[in-house]
């Protein structure tokens, strides 16, 4: 099994329960659920956390270098505005995919701005919690599995 | 008794010791006796909190849903980088009063704009330590109270 | 008695009549009667103006120099474009509180910048009438009484 | 008879002696009795009225609530500075139709933007008066007549 | 008779089922029939075009230069980025009149801008189809009729 | 069997021998088959379409209306110029996955930016040839089928 | 003797007791005095005016055509943001001189643009009240006498 | 004989006839003449394409590869717009020279930017049709002869 | 007699021979005649230098503290670009006046940005040669003596 | 002995491991080590500290008020983002250094900006490792001692 | 013979030595030769000169006029930054042609601005040490000959 | 011994003299004595010069390649203007140290920008005199030795 992280950011603990017409009725356990499910039939073992501090995720980013194989990465308001994780990603060299739930370009001007794309592998942006999925399955194409 | 929460962000903890030409003489002990007591006088049971983590404060943010009727917030220096705390506000769905002690725009120009402003049922600025005692009254009054 | 000046600007006198929802269905003359009616408890006689006109405006603002100890301004759409608003209160040296109906921070970025706040001594934003009733009371505070 | 507006800003007073090579030689007389007499042919009562002063002119459109059933309106270069004119327009709620009479997307980059357009009806521009005879139509077509 | 072109630009062949809340119900087929009809009685045979392609609708304003006396164009989203289409007008020095359905001073900011405004004599916007009635009307001024 | 159409823009046809460092050696029918096989998977008929033409891709997005129920779109360089393609997306109201190979938030600043972004369901960039086999899920799983 | 208006804008009529230090002590009756009796020396009747009001302003200078030689114009903080006065001195045709009391330079930036320059025949900043003086010497060499 | 491209875009067909105080009075027919003559005695055989369209020209380009040694591009208007333009040429990878007749430097400021130039091997602007003739004797020294 | 350095900057050698239209037909030498006449006439010693040398500029304000009492300066060109200009005139705290023959603000928008005005006394633009007479009265005028 | 802090931000615990060819191969820990001893010759009691949380930094900064005399810090990614972290340094009124190991001001334009700067001390930039030793000589300098 | 000046800038007298992979092999006296010897064929007799000092180029250029029938300008970094060096062009009315060695475009962004080229009669860029050839041929062109 | 540059650019000859609250008491000639006596410590010979003028510093650093094996150099005002001295320091590839006595990012946002930070080894700001002799023991682990 390959060990794979799934991190979210500040405020996605709320999720199902916040603003559903922007975010959707799924909460984050459901997520955490399906992506360790939809992992394991890829032949992902996948570790699940969430935290409202910019300190706590990057140190979750450090260490997921040698332990984890890629990351899963919904920075939620910190993509807009963090310097840091940007450096983190790009200093542990983890293959990383960046999520959102909803469409970011359709909404406020500051949120068309990610300082995680750049270092990103790639952007799946607008699907709803079916982005992790879409997500996972573009960590294992990129591992050198296919569908 | 309504639980209201008077949370205070990064550096207030020095207050009446900091920058006093700025900031006045008040510390923030001083600060929350004073909430606390015109408060319990419009039937609030105020709750203090400060922190100098964007983290740790929207976890108190989050903390006040279904605890607090309502939320004064100085959200010093974060005021104008946290697009987090905006996020976290407008989950919570908590009516939430933004305070300044000092006139920020009479400020370095980064100081005039707020993330927390546009989420906010509205802005007290410029009236040190009083501000809270006004954001209370206001609080008071949109929560179906008068003066 | 102390004689303080509540001066309203362009478009208010609508007020009640004019897009209710974002304004509320107050009329001017009713914020005029309550500020009176406040400020009497606070021993402040309180003289109410409005005008559309810019000029007028500073009239009045050059007129209440030795002859009031305080203003409660909302400016309207000057707030924004008015330069010469500006250096009116500026050189009275007349202690004004800048009072906001609405979120202006919530509406067009246009709205977001005020010539007045800078020098004013604090702005109350976004509470409706009541943040007349605020301004004078932090007034009061400013001049030396409590709430 | 449906009552109409024909309100032009400042200078327009000028016309037909201010810089014939960009505004033309007819005078604001001339075009104020083309209004009238046209309109009578549309069905309308045409007042008209120009004011330099940018107070004067909105209580001229805060009048034409209940009084008038347009507003066709030349606001000159207040056009590009008065968010007082755009929110009294927005106030009254009487259907309004800007007017240049040059092309001002040809002139002076400040020229450009203008505050009326988004809650004008529509507008015309570059047509010289006679884009006031336009307007006319257009009011007409807007209110229920055909040309 | 004198030949005009009432030329439309990309997604205008979709009138009527598009958007409606925005352009409205009527086709462009029947603005074509409207154009021709209200054209005839000022004398004008009325050419109609439509195309979603830039390079054509150039190829058809060089073709109007010496066969058409005007030119009634609604450029559509080409708008606001073709500067081929502005040296195109420019260069065949046929008087071209700009019309737009829809007011694009209230939509979003990049749709503001005109590239074809400095180059046409006119603007006639948000008056929904009736704007093209309008602009033959101006078109037979502007060639030394009257209305 | 789902009609869907993946539609790809300019210069997408040289895939496979361009710029391989940044575009991979895949080349345009390598992907389209792919598409077709990974599609038909899924129940959908694949049509695949390529053109250099702005104008070809709009008529192209047109006709897809009513005829297809989904679009996987790599509007190549229009992405970030094309507000007519913007247009046509929105217009015809069938549901839209943006697509690119490459990261274009690691390239230049002007193709971080995409008219698309705010008109489609939601993109996936950075993963090659296989974003669009995401995109194929995507899609599956919008319109009501699990991957 | 050649008619000369010098016209003074909004709060200069507090000139003397406002902000000394940045505008010195210096009433506007002295300044008018100094104005009226230097320009007799010159061989200028001179007319002195001061208005808060903007439109008042534009209708003094459409005054001056015909009746008077030249205007000197300390606009105020109009000099920052009146489009309409700019176009007023443009159409009357009277060669107008923009002065200053302090150096708007060394001030706010948004002190730094004036509308009114592009149109003047000169300015002179910075000198205090002498720039009258100065600017009634140049306007005597600009009508053809020395100094 | 080494075969060359000279390729030109919108409007180009117009030279000659189209302002010719901005552009000169040769037409396109006798810089085509001239670029086969002259480049007959560099050794070039010399095909010359003109298109109103922006996928039409991306088509010649794509066929130059491997067919033509260089390309001689003046994209006229979509030198300022078009990325793709941009993407085919350095698609292509055959050395492509950026020509304009007039110097767009002195002309209007949206035409100083120039999506050509980073992608070209160099650029001659200014020297009307014999830009041309220029641009080829660069190319032969380029491709290894003298001049 | 009091010395008073007149320094011009570069291309200001050409004076009467330059563009005429723009900076009329005085030479370099009639100015500074003139200004040698007519400040001896105020007690003034005046000494005139030129330089189209950033360097040798410097090298002439900094030998004029302690020597010189007043500076009269038109740095032409530099006037927008050279801060070490600025540095100097700061530096040598000898009152400086800032001249400009024609009007930089009705001038390419480049020119409206002075790095001078900040650290000069004053600025007298747009008045030709007799800019710098006017110069030398201000000098005298801010060093103790009346016209 | 003196006592000072050298405080790292987030992602230097990487140091060494994360990407040697920007930030060489020396570790935190040697690095602190060296201060240490650099700082004991010094007469400096060096205390070390690192966290990748904001907030942990401001109580670290908090904490050296009165425990400190100086500060030695290198914010990394939160140099470009905290406004916190500036208010924290100007709060304490400890002298602190700005240390940055690679040349911030030859990467990416949003690290050319520093809010720490303008309440620094110094800035130190560029020289690696040996950056911090610099920093402690300048820290003895400016306490009172030489190198 | 025709005198003609090829005038260089800043650094250039490195050329050869200086970062050869973006400005050639070639050095300054092997350029000069071949414009020499190139000249000479086509009547002209070349002068060459360099300096790195802005105000010496601009007593060339001064220089130049009625001594020399045109320029051949590469400024180096002057080109970027110097308005004095535009003033002496435009004001002795000598053709002028600006060649760069390298693409500028392609470069950073602070070398895509020239303020030499709007006076300039054209630009030759990005062709190396040829570049000055074909802007010598380019002049004989412009002065009446042909290539 | 080691040969090595210590420049200085525009007014800091005036040194000591100047605006000592902002720059110190220290003369240059101090400063140069400081430096040549701490660089023989380090087995330096230490060379110093200065130059109001760009392109007499331009000329030293040429100079100094082949010559020298580092240079300390503070631009002065240069540094926010000058591309040449960039330029010029990038071509000779002598080490470079970029010095300035004030924080240059406390003072006016244009002296925050360095054309000189991106090419040379690295910044030392702040630190008054003492920045040179950091310099020079940054310099000195630079080349090899230790401090």
């Amino acid at each position: 099994m390959i060990a794979v992280l799934v991190l979210n950011g500040p405020n996605l603990n709320l999720l199902g329960t916040r603003q559903p017409e922007v975010y959707g009725a799924t909460t984050l356990a459901m997520i955490e659920n399906a992506c360790r499910s939809h992992g394991a039939g890829l032949g992902f073992e996948v570790t699940c956390a969430q935290s409202n501090s910019e300190g706590a995720m990057i140190d979750l980013i450090h260490a997921a270098r040698g332990a984890q194989a890629g990351i899963v990465l919904n920075a939620g308001a910190y993509t807009h505005t963090s310097v840091a994780l940007m450096d983190a990603i790009a200093s542990v060299e983890v293959p990383t995919i960046e999520v959102h739930l909803s469409n970011i370009h359709a909404r406020e001007a500051f949120r068309h701005q990610s300082y995680i794309a750049p270092v990103a592998l790639g952007q799946i942006i607008g699907f709803g919690a079916h982005g992790y999925i879409l997500a996972l399955d573009a960590l294992k194409a990129h591992l050198g599995g296919g569908t």
